[in-house]
């Protein structure tokens, strides 16, 4: 794994809770990562053998700031008894935290014990909380949970601590807690920076449930989900907030898998807010938010790379569908083969019991470089290949599902200066098939967030879409990639869990674009391809749905076609066998269809099912 | 497994979409479950290679009843080109379903078409498929959906209906649609039973969430969740109904696990609902609903069997805790060992490589001959077991685990009479463990809520509390099995998804209950025993949460052990370390007590998972 070094960046922080494993374990992790400091999740520190004073220790060796103890609960608005053992409980924990060497801790609005709705009253016990905390050399940073008893609004919260009047009572902003409840983050601005004694920051998806559980299992890191947090932080900054950007992120996920990978892909997610607020605000930024170098969107898949021990069952199936074998690399056991601007590399090199896979997939960017220096402060792991004199060096980094991801800048040549490695190739054949429409890669389920963030941030790709398609196996959920022009399309189609240990249960595929898929069809079948048969019943459902002419309808069945139409245009495709552990799709677009025919994804499904996946499986 | 065979039970469906697999992999697996007849779920039939005549053949010679095609979408509610529209596609459907002998129709309420929020516009468009539906022989079933654009409530479907006044349009009733919204399903009994033209339940869990996804992801079947299905079906019966009684679950767990497994759950669900009715309504009820022959409430655990290849570690840890060895099964490699009325049967029969795990869990209950008969028509498999003239023949059946439950009835005397099979045992010794207090389950995620289901259907054993505690490895969401007096208690907890591939991941338990736990860990650890260490800084803790006594406070800590306290009174136990793939843990409960101390199972979690569990994720 890379490790970010920056001198001069952004402060962060990430609370133990965001990572599976144990104490120590995370602050490894968090250190590795590049994170400057944590924040101690109580439990997490409850459940360590290790004394608070080995902690201490460990994140000083390790270059860990301790930014924050959190939480204590239910410390205000409460009758004077209950306040008492506040007191008594706030005494032990302001202990441990000097023990600790830290300095702020968060109180959270009360849930639970509260029985006195009334500002004066709460400012008055976090104002004795706070001589207390004087003694100990600790400060408290009040936090409005969303779904506190009577304080619920960053803006109450902030009037308490007004109230309050305090020198170690302040307030904790926590995006998710503000932005869950639709409350304006304006207002922000209106506190001065100092009384802000901590940032916590958590993205969300776009959920209607309860606030609750929203917050304590579907929370994502910054980029992952629907909430403005660049906009959110450029208000923090503005009131003159200049302590840790932390993240407090409760996910079912990240709480499971690897420590490591969790914050690495933690902190790419505060890099890539980094460079968002830094060019949001311009010279107003401050002056520790950094830019990231700028690769550019990339503008065209430069290859699509199989590899297998054996290719030669994707090589007979090229054949058929017209593709131009342009020869063997001078130095490895690979081929390239192109077709209009759509170019397979296939590769048998150190794949020993490989059955054909995507490894990866070249894109044609506007500045390789800087896409390379961008992909390297954003932690990406590298990927390598051997190369020899003379040969082009690719760039690429590893996306979180394993596929390498490749880049170079082609410019104006209508072919990149790599394809110029392969000799002894045939003249280019004729063939309907002009470029790659879309690769589709699947996702196991834990890791599909973290290559959303890894496509955003390192490749400036979005995510356009999200539907669900039904398979015999079960749901699967598919979140689409796709650059603005279209140019670049990758649906990320996540297995249902059930098959998580099975990664070829959900096969890839490549879709390569044509200008005439009934010729391409026709010539394919005319040389031998059989695509993947389609159920009759599908064709009356066709006929049922959409006003087809009769004509129509029949080369279609013929054909084995699948067909969209929706206000856009028309999409007409069809789908080979699964070889090994991917398909191909060729695709027809007419109009300004920009869909992938999700209706007809069950279909599609269900007919490879019927072969063989599902044979493991159910057997009636 | 266990093939039902009713003669004269209520009739039964079930929708092909609660189930994964293949149309043909789904009829197979319903009818062997013993269902009357399906549903055909649409998008089944168009992904099937099979031909609509072919499926009819099949379920006729699988002696299935075709009872209901759905869904049609957007059929009223709209402007008259789009109704033209309508007919168009009601022709091909209608046809279809002549083709298949289908006479029932499910038109669900406008959720996307709709441009005109009008009763009688709806009604006359209704009426109009009505007079379409009568050319072809079939009836239309007009449902509102939760989320219909301006029909959502059934009773507003109902009058319109009313207004349509057409022999062949109906209304179809769903639970989830009326319960989910809280509508009250009384005034179902004011339509005449012949106008309710199919019913569909479902039930579901309490969340607070959109409606939409929580009806296409998170129903259950009948007897999982929070709907009153029996009051339900009590009003729908009242009406008139004698139409099949049929499920629809959507759920993407179901849509994944093995399709014969589902369907043997969801007929389950059903019978276990129909005694209810039936015992609901008594005489009043249908002549062709059953009760199920009773049982009774478990009064408590009768044994615990572990098996293994070799037992002697558990018997190391029995001995230690002053289990006496009752001596040797005369037939069987097979040992018990007793203290009060705990007792524990250690089984090295057919046990090659197997670790020490929890393989059995026997009940005494009221009586046994019914809980047998019981268990057998709610399609319970039968657990097997060898026995030898004289010996005692245990009924028992297999949970969705996999764990055997054996059932007996003791009656008054103080040891079950299998207990005079083992030979050459030692005198009874003093000991302070008087009894199992409960056994914890580790159940994969995919069999929880069929498990939740087995306990309440065949043993009457409820569901008393669900909570969630964090891991090192995740979220384990536990949810407890209990006799309303306590005496049966089984939480069950749901290991993360990502150890699903790990059975052993999340270890089960046997907690014995104690009068004097001091004395008894105490005792233990003279006799060599060493339990789970618990950290230094949970003691620090403990003391700023509870005002505890210094010399009590120091006596846990030295002792290992934890502590809870509630209204009700207080919880003291420890662990002992994790041996194959369980462990032991001592109780006492002072007070009333009801509890499982949750918030002390992080600390055990994460020092088990200190120990190895862990050692395979992640090293840092």
């Amino acid at each position: 794994m890379y490790r970010l070094v920056h001198c001069d960046a952004m402060r962060t922080s990430i609370a133990t809770v965001c990572m599976s494993g144990t104490l120590v374990e995370k602050l490894h992790a968090a250190a590795a990562a590049g994170f400057g400091g944590v924040e101690i999740f109580e439990p997490d520190l409850i459940s360590a053998p290790e004394s608070p004073e080995e902690v201490r220790a460990l994140a000083e060796r390790l270059g860990l700031t301790l930014d924050l103890y959190q939480p204590m609960r239910d410390v205000e608005g409460v009758d004077e008894p209950a306040f008492q053992d506040v007191l008594r409980r706030a005494r032990a924990k302001f202990s441990l935290m000097r023990r600790m060497g830290i300095e702020v801790v968060l109180c959270c609005s009360n849930v639970s014990t509260a029985t006195v709705d009334d500002d004066a009253v709460s400012a008055s016990q976090l104002r004795r909380l706070g001589d207390l905390a004087q003694e100990y050399g600790v400060r408290i940073a009040f936090e409005a949970l969303a779904w506190g008893r009577y304080v619920d609004d960053y803006r109450r919260a902030w009037r308490i601590v007004q109230l309050a009047d305090h020198p170690a009572v302040g307030i904790c902003l926590d995006s998710f807690h503000i932005l869950s409840r639709g409350h304006d983050p304006q207002a922000i601005e209106d506190i001065p920076g100092e009384r802000i004694f901590f940032l916590q920051l958590a993205d969300a998806p776009a959920l209607s449930m309860d606030v609750l559980s929203w917050s304590r299992h579907h929370r994502l890191f910054p980029g992952e989900g629907s909430f403005d947090l660049t906009r959110f932080l450029t208000h923090v900054l503005r009131a003159g907030y200049d302590g840790p950007v932390s993240l407090e992120v409760f996910n079912d996920t990240f709480r499971q898998v690897d420590v490591r990978g969790t914050a690495v892909h933690a902190r790419r997610s505060l890099r890539w807010l980094e460079d968002a607020v830094a060019r949001e605000l311009g010279s107003a930024a401050p002056a520790d938010f950094a830019t990231l170098a700028d690769g550019g969107t990339p503008v065209g898949f430069d290859f699509v790379e199989i590899k297998a021990e054996d290719t030669s069952s994707i090589e007979e199936l090229l054949e058929t569908v017209g593709f131009t074998p342009r020869g063997k690399h001078r130095t490895k056991p690979v081929t390239l083969w192109t077709s209009g601007d759509a170019r397979v590399v296939l590769n048998e090199q150190h794949a020993r019991d490989l059955d054909p896979h995507i490894a990866a997939v070249g894109f044609d960017v506007p500045d390789a470089a800087a896409l390379t220096a961008r992909a390297a402060e954003l932690g990406t792991p590298f990927a390598y290949r051997r190369t020899y004199a003379g040969e082009q060096l690719l760039d690429g980094g590893t996306a979180p599902d394993g596929t390498e991801i490749f880049w170079s800048s082609r410019g104006t040549e209508s072919e990149p200066t790599w394809a110029a490695e392969f000799e002894h190739g045939e003249p280019l054949r004729d063939s309907p098939i002009i470029a790659v429409d879309h690769v589709s890669l699947g996702q196991p389920w834990q890791v599909v967030d973290e290559a959303i963030l890894f496509f955003s941030s390192v490749l400036e790709l979005p995510t356009a879409s999200s539907t669900e398609v039904a398979s015999p196996q079960g749901l699967v959920q598919s979140r689409v990639i796709q650059s603005p022009d279209g140019s670049i399309r990758i649906p990320l189609n996540v297995s249902p869990p059930i098959l998580s240990g099975r990664p070829a249960a959900m096969p890839q595929h490549v879709a390569f674009a044509c200008d005439d898929i009934v010729a391409l069809a026709r010539a394919a079948r005319a040389r031998g391809l059989r695509p993947l048969p389609i159920p009759r019943n599908y064709y009356e459902d066709l006929a049922a749905r959409f006003d087809l002419d009769d004509g129509f309808l029949a080369m279609l069945r013929e054909l084995d076609l699948v067909f969209d139409r929706d206000a856009q245009g028309e999409y007409l495709h069809f789908y080979t066998a699964t070889v090994g552990d991917l398909f191909c799709e060729f695709v027809e677009r007419r109009g300004r269809y920009d869909g992938y025919g999700a209706g007809n994804a069950p279909v599609r499904l269900s007919a490879q099912g019927a072969g063989s996946a599902r044979a493991d499986i159910v057997r009636a």
